[in-house]
This record gives C-alpha cells, sequence and structure tokens, in this order.
C-alpha cells in the first residue's frame, strides 16, 4: 500500500455529534434566530471537521503551489512563462498580493515548487521554498498527457508531505497556485468532472480577448479529444490534462482532510485540484470551505458539483495564489468566535422572542 | 449657526487627485490587471477619502447606538422591549455577536444610549457605555411623530459629538444598532426615501411569520399615511417616523465624513441612517463603504439609493449592531494592503502580460 492508500484511509466525514452540539448551543444565542447566517453554518462544519466546539483555526497557512505548463506554446496566456518563477521570487521577497492578504490576516505563506520550469534549488536550499519538483514543466496538453501516471501520484503524494509536514504547527490551511497557463488545465479538468462543455467553462485567464477565448475554447477541446480521461479516476485526470501544482493542492487537500484540518479553497485552479481530489476520495468533501467565486467562467460549476452553492465571498478575485483564501480566512476566525464567544440567552438574561 | 451646519461646512467629495494617483498604482501591480477586483476599487475610495496612498484604517471603532421605539406597542417586533437595554448590559460584558466579532477584527466597540427606555447612568457614569440620551424611547409613529424637530436634531448632533470624541484615536468607524422594533422606522425611513411601497420594503425582523409580515405592511402604510414626511428633509423624515439610534449613525456618519474618516455602513438600520444623513448633506456618500446585504428585504434598495450595487459581504446575516461591519474591516484593511504592500511589475522585475 502506497503513501496516497495510507493516507486515505485515516479520512472520515465530519462527526454528526459535534455538528449537532455546536447547532444546539448555536440555537441558543443571545440574537434573533440565526441571524450570523453563513456564519454560523460554517461554524458548524469546523465543530464536525475538528471534533471540538473550540475548533481550532489561529494558526493558518496558505500554501501556493507553483508549476509550469507545456500547454503555454499553444498561446493560452498572455504572460510569458517566465513569469511563474519570477513570481516564485516575488512570493519569497514577500511583494505579491499573497502576502499581503496573508499579512493581513495573520496567515503564513508557504511556497512549494511543484514544477516550475526554472532552477530554483537555491531558493530551496535556503529554506525559502519548498522543493516537490515533480519535472520541469508539464508536457503540452494539447499533444497528449501532461505527465505520467507515476509522476501524477508523485505530485499527490508530495502535496500529503507538505501537508504532513506542517499539520502539527498549522490549524487551518489555505490553497493557492502559481503557474502561467494553468486555467487552461483547470478547464479541462471541470469538464472532464462536471461533463459541461468547453464554451460553457472557458473563461478569460489573465486577460484574454473575445478571439483569444474562442481560441482557448478550441484548444480545450482539442485537448479532451487527444487524451480523453476517464472521469471516474483522479490521478487519471491529472497525468492526461493535468498539472504539477494542481495534483499538489489536490494533496494537501487530502492530507488535511485525513489531519481533520480544515482546507480553504481559493479560486479555479485550486478548485479543480479540489476537484481531483474529491474523484480521489471524495470524503475530503466535508473538509473544504469554499472562500470566493472567481471572475473566472467554469468556477460556480465546479463549486456546485463539490456540493458548494454559495462560497464565502464574491470580490471579482481572479488572482489565484491563495488571495480568496487568505481574506476568508478572517470569516473562519469569525465563525469561531461566534460559537465560542457570543453568550446564549440564559448566559445573557437576555429575554428570547415570543414563540 | 449651529454644530450641524458647522460640521457640513467641513465635508467634501473625495479627492479626485489621490484617486487618481492610487489608481495609477494599482494599474502597476504585478499581478492581472485589476485581478483583486472589488478590494482594488475600495482601495481607490480609501485613497479619495483619507487624501493618502497610504490610507490609515489601523485603528479601528464600531459604535453601537441603541434606542427604543414607540412603535413597538403595535407588536412589530417577536422580541419583548425589554431587550434593548438587556443587550446594552450584554455588549458591555462582551458577550454579544458585536463583541465576538469586533475582537477578531481587533475593532474597540462603543455603545451609546441615544434613548433606551431604561436608566443606564450606572453604566454611563462607570465609563462603560457613552450616554446621549435623548429621551425614553420614541412616540408611537403609527399615531404621531416620533419626536420633535428639536429631538431630532440633538440625535444628529449628539452622533456627531461622538464622531469627534473618537476622531483623533480612531481611523475608521463603523455603525451599529440596538433597538427592539427598529426595522420598523428604518423600512419606513426607507419607502420616503426610495419611493418603493412598503409592501417591497418591509422584511420580517427578528423572524415574523408571513401572517405578522402582513400586519407589519399595513402599519408601516399608516405610520406613512399619519405622517407624511418631507423626502427632500431629512431632520424632517427622522423626526416622523425615525428613532433616536438612527438620528445617531446619521449623526456618526456626518461627523466621520467633516473628519475625512471612512465609514462602514452595517445593515438595513444603519443604511436608513446613512439615507437621513444622505438627505442631510449628499456629499457623505463618498465617505460611506457598504459592509454587507441583509436578509432583509428593502436593504438592496437603500444601498442602490446610495450608489451602492454590491456591498462587500453576503453572509445571510441580520442582526445589526454592526456585525456586518465588524466582518468587513478584515476587507478594508485587505484593500489597504494591496495599494501599499503589493509590489509593481517593475519593483519585482516581472514581465507584463503582452499587448
Amino acid at each position: 500500500m502506497g503513501a496516497l492508500e495510507r493516507t486515505l484511509k485515516d479520512i472520515f466525514p465530519q462527526d454528526t455529534d459535534y455538528r449537532v452540539k455546536a447547532k444546539a448551543r448555536l440555537d441558543q444565542l443571545a440574537l434573533p434566530h440565526w441571524a450570523l447566517g453563513d456564519l454560523m453554518d460554517l461554524a458548524i462544519d469546523l465543530a464536525g471537521m475538528t471534533r471540538s466546539l473550540t475548533p481550532p483555526v489561529g494558526r493558518k497557512a496558505i500554501v501556493t503551489m507553483a508549476g509550469d505548463h507545456g500547454v503555454t506554446v499553444e498561446g493560452v496566456s498572455k504572460f510569458p512563462r517566465e513569469v511563474t518563477p519570477q513570481m516564485v521570487v516575488n512570493f519569497v521577497n514577500g511583494g505579491a498580493g499573497i502576502n499581503a492578504l496573508a499579512r493581513q490576516a495573520g496567515a503564513s505563506v508557504f511556497v512549494v515548487d511543484m514544477g516550475v520550469d526554472a532552477d530554483l534549488r537555491n531558493l530551496a536550499d535556503a529554506g525559502k521554498i519548498i522543493n516537490k519538483k515533480v519535472g520541469m514543466g508539464t508536457a503540452n496538453i494539447a499533444a497528449g498527457p501532461a505527465m505520467s501516471p507515476a509522476m501524477a501520484r508523485r505530485a499527490v503524494e508530495s502535496g500529503i508531505d507538505v501537508a504532513e509536514m506542517l499539520a502539527d504547527d498549522y490549524d487551518i490551511f489555505g490553497t493557492g497556485d502559481m503557474g502561467i497557463g494553468n486555467t487552461t488545465p483547470s478547464t479541462a479538468i471541470a469538464a472532464v468532472c462536471t461533463g459541461r462543455s468547453a464554451e460553457e467553462l472557458t473563461g478569460r485567464g489573465t486577460g484574454l480577448d473575445d478571439g483569444q477565448l474562442q481560441q482557448k475554447v478550441k484548444i480545450i477541446e482539442r485537448i479532451l479529444a487527444v487524451n480523453q480521461p476517464d472521469p471516474k479516476d483522479g490521478l487519471d485526470i491529472l497525468a492526461k490534462v493535468g498539472g504539477f501544482e494542481i495534483g499538489g493542492i489536490a494533496g494537501l487537500i487530502i492530507g488535511a482532510a485525513a489531519r481533520r484540518k480544515p482546507v480553504l479553497i481559493d479560486g479555479f485552479i485550486s478548485t479543480a485540484g479540489a476537484l481531483i481530489a474529491y474523484k480521489i476520495e471524495p470524503f475530503v468533501r466535508d473538509y473544504l470551505i469554499f472562500a470566493h467565486r472567481s471572475v473566472e467562467r467554469g468556477h460556480r460549476y465546479m463549486q456546485e458539483m463539490l456540493g458548494c452553492k454559495q462560497p464565502l465571498l464574491d470580490l471579482n478575485f481572479r488572482l489565484g495564489e491563495g488571495t480568496g483564501a487568505a481574506v476568508a480566512m478572517n470569516l473562519v476566525e469569525g465563525a469561531v468566535a461566534i460559537l465560542t464567544e457570543v453568550a446564549t440567552f440564559a448566559e445573557a438574561a437576555v429575554a428570547a422572542a415570543d414563540k
């Protein structure tokens, strides 16, 4: 039995007993019934995930997984490929969007080289990034599979390793991504997992115009026709149309779920990673919190597939990096504060509503 | 010239020059253009409000204004009137929703007795609440005006006093309210200011059933017929169909705008206060940030009237107290972090997009 299978054995659904206990307390809070709406629903989930009526969420880690994509040769992104390693350096220097928003939320940022097409050993040796490089970028998925089955497994197991490494020191994870071209594999994953057409799912990524968007739709149709992934097999989808950082995100989610830690899912690429994790082990869904709705067109359908009707935020973000997850960490803390710090009618000696 | 008029003289629109400078920097950040969407829009507003490219928002105050309402004799609320002073005590003891969420956001909570129908002098003498009591609750607005014109002015000027008192020590304000029955005057204010019918605007408040909701619609129609407020005169609307805490919120907004401080507007009652402030001085609108969309039905129309298409959050809150404003303070800090901490393409040496 491999590392992946061993980890999957530790994933169980949320604990019903803690959900019931949390709801019983929230029902009694000195406020009109359920007047803090979605954060009260979230508080129940957090109790069920963590098996606690004081769910720990104070130690926060954003894990930003980086990788390159062979499909960039098809002209699917407005940004040149060298931006991936340049942004890794920007993360390390603290100057990116995720650094600013993670600082605001009191979260640490961990950058993982899952498969950047550049030599980043200096950064890894200096302890500034985590080296889990599976390869120097994926192959062009418009011409064949992204990676071998063995590499797909290694990407997911590397994500599990990262979760394991951080799990003793952090209570909650946020997913993040960096990889020029990665909305293309993510859209292909969305198409395989939701059964919807490339037309319905393809968005503008970092800013394509109408003509470029139509071109991207055609390329995604070609990717699906060339690779024909098995919609029931998460590792097959990842190997054929995925990416190294997407596999890393899937692994992080699996590793977090096995440790009963909540995972805030960021945007479009992170949700593609969540779909891969879900195809591998459906119970991971019980540990997911959906941070926001991306501008990227297919995001809604991917979230619905994972049982999310309404994410926490809708701020017209389309950056990735973990930025939406970072902002949403404040809301997770708010949900815990409601469960643990608000007095009941009886405790506060406040008269209840008429029946 | 009274205190109100003196304060109004200090209210100017946002500074265009700072808006332009902020936008110029945000346009150059090392991310796909405007990929942090609504928080980038907000960053421009903050620069324009505060006349700064490093808008100060770290010192945060939630001001929760409390008052009672004579219209409760009509059975418009599920909760008994004595809950207003009981909740004031709960605020002081730190056990309410606003205390929990303000703590999460690092905000201080100030509770103001604008017109609670109970003797709260002990709390005021102990420095635990701010005493600005205008009366022991308003009169029943289904039978006549809520208060005299002099009391309406005094309520607004008291709110200005509170803003003045806090302005040296706080960078940003959040509005909050507590007052059993106060969705009824707020709905009446919404009807006068938006021109929409009571039917369209009336919501379930703390949890009315269908029959009680229909009854509330009829009472609001009666309130409007009996009082006939002048839709162009904010003080007249406040005096005839308002409430002491609603006047206090309007004054807080006016006082904050005069000091060029951003004000996060909480839910339904706070937005009624914002409408009163706007009727008195339309330029206050430039200092408002809309925290969230309440479950309460008319909220959307009130926000639209004030130029808000989409508030920051939509979490199915319907509590008031300032809870939505507290949660949103994190997002305001995030907006400032984007403006002040994210590197440009040039600073980060990241390649820009193809044109």
